[in-house]
């Protein structure tokens, strides 16, 4: 099962927020913040502009990009945590 | 008796909240939260923009969608619940 | 006298709160919750777009439409009840 | 002196919310709410669109109309108390 | 010295709130509140439409004006009180 | 060093709240209210409108204006108080 | 890595809010208020408008830019903490 988002929502994939450490323990590298960068995995088709047409999304698939703390709806798709987000909550797209 | 929803306004039929046990029991999965997911069951004409045309809308009857916690109103129909929402508050399709 | 709704807006009456049991009593079938659902029975001639063209309205008088908890403003029209609402207050028509 | 309201303004007139008893004594019919009820004495050139025309308004002079309760500020106009209320702030005309 | 107001904005001189009485005291009418009344003394050019277009004022230099008890900026000029106001919170000119 | 305001932005220099009293003495006017008034040093480009021309701006280099008590904010260049606000939060201009 | 700001987004980075002393201490210059200076370092390809072009940007990589007390959202890249703003939140460039 996948999901495709509608109008100008994008599928996220959010960075785990632990790292293993050389010990081999998974931490969590800080325990109070939700991760703020994560994958792309699915994007819209865009929102209609009033004259009907769809906007363009500037994210693609594969994107690792940086989004606001209280960015985006969380979902539970086969048992991860993905986030959907419209597209203008995406800050910036790391390279 | 049938709802046919006005505008971008959709009519969704909630997943039950309840999963049958192994030992026949229905017991909810989370008592605390709605069901975020569901199924399409009638879609309005799309809303009217300003120069008078129709937008269309993005999900179609038989869809399972994926919405918002606060997404929509709660509507009885035949004895059944079901959510009016607006097409924008459905997040994405299940495919 | 009868009321001629202005713009968008739809004159509802809505349905009796009251039930008459089999032993002849009315009873409020929820006396915490007002009825969201009503009969058409007036409609304006629809909001003025920027351009100055009447934008259509989705309801006709008769139809039995379903709308929001708070939607509306209550008038009393020869001493009976009746909404005052804007047509995109209305959520859906039972057909 | 007469006022001339501006835009999409109107001036109402409200209704007395005093009614003479058959004994000739005049009584509040309801102390705690003010009249929604009203004769419209002028009405506006109408509200300028962003292109410069003006779009009509649907009241007239002498139309008895239905308006919130929390509609138009209070003027006094030769020591009478009238309301001057945007005109989509009137919900319907008496017929 | 005196003020151009900018854009959609006009100078007016408010009623004096002071009324002499016949034994030539001055009092205030209604120490509570603010007179709503006043003359334009000046108008500015209107606002910039989308387009760059200017959008004309209804009002116009020595009008008797009524305005809201919130409506404008309290200016001093040449030691008197003005008001700058938008001329959307003009409601009606007296005639 | 000096600032370029972007967009619809102007650089103000506030006068000062504090007058030369005749024994020489320098004392604030009204040390609870911040000046409203100060000569304009710099003006942006003006404001993108939504089909990419720049909106005029009506204030120029040199005029002394008026504005809010809240407009603007404090900025320091090369140790003096200025104010950064948007144009139409200047009401008017001293003539 | 770097950043792509999307949209009208910008990213900056923050002038230090500490200054080296003589005696080549380092001390917050103001320990309650977070640099309100910083330098360009990203730039996005623009908002776009309704009718699908891109809106340009006033500011460019390296300029010196003033920008709210309370803009843009805090990113850490390569252990460097900079902001990602809006262009708009953008108030003017140094010169």
């Amino acid at each position: 099962m996948s999901l495709k988002p509608l109008g100008d929502r994008v599928l996220v994939k959010p960075d785990e927020a632990e790292h293993k450490t050389k010990s081999g323990l998974y931490i969590a590298s800080n325990a109070q913040e939700k991760p703020q960068r994560g994958e792309v995995v699915a994007v819209g088709a865009g929102k209609l502009s009033d004259s009907g047409d769809r906007l363009p999304i500037d994210v693609h698939v594969g994107d690792t990009v940086i989004y606001g703390k209280f960015g985006g709806n969380e979902v539970k798709v086969n048992g991860e945590d993905y986030l959907l987000m419209r597209a203008d909550d995406i800050y910036a797209i790391e390279e």
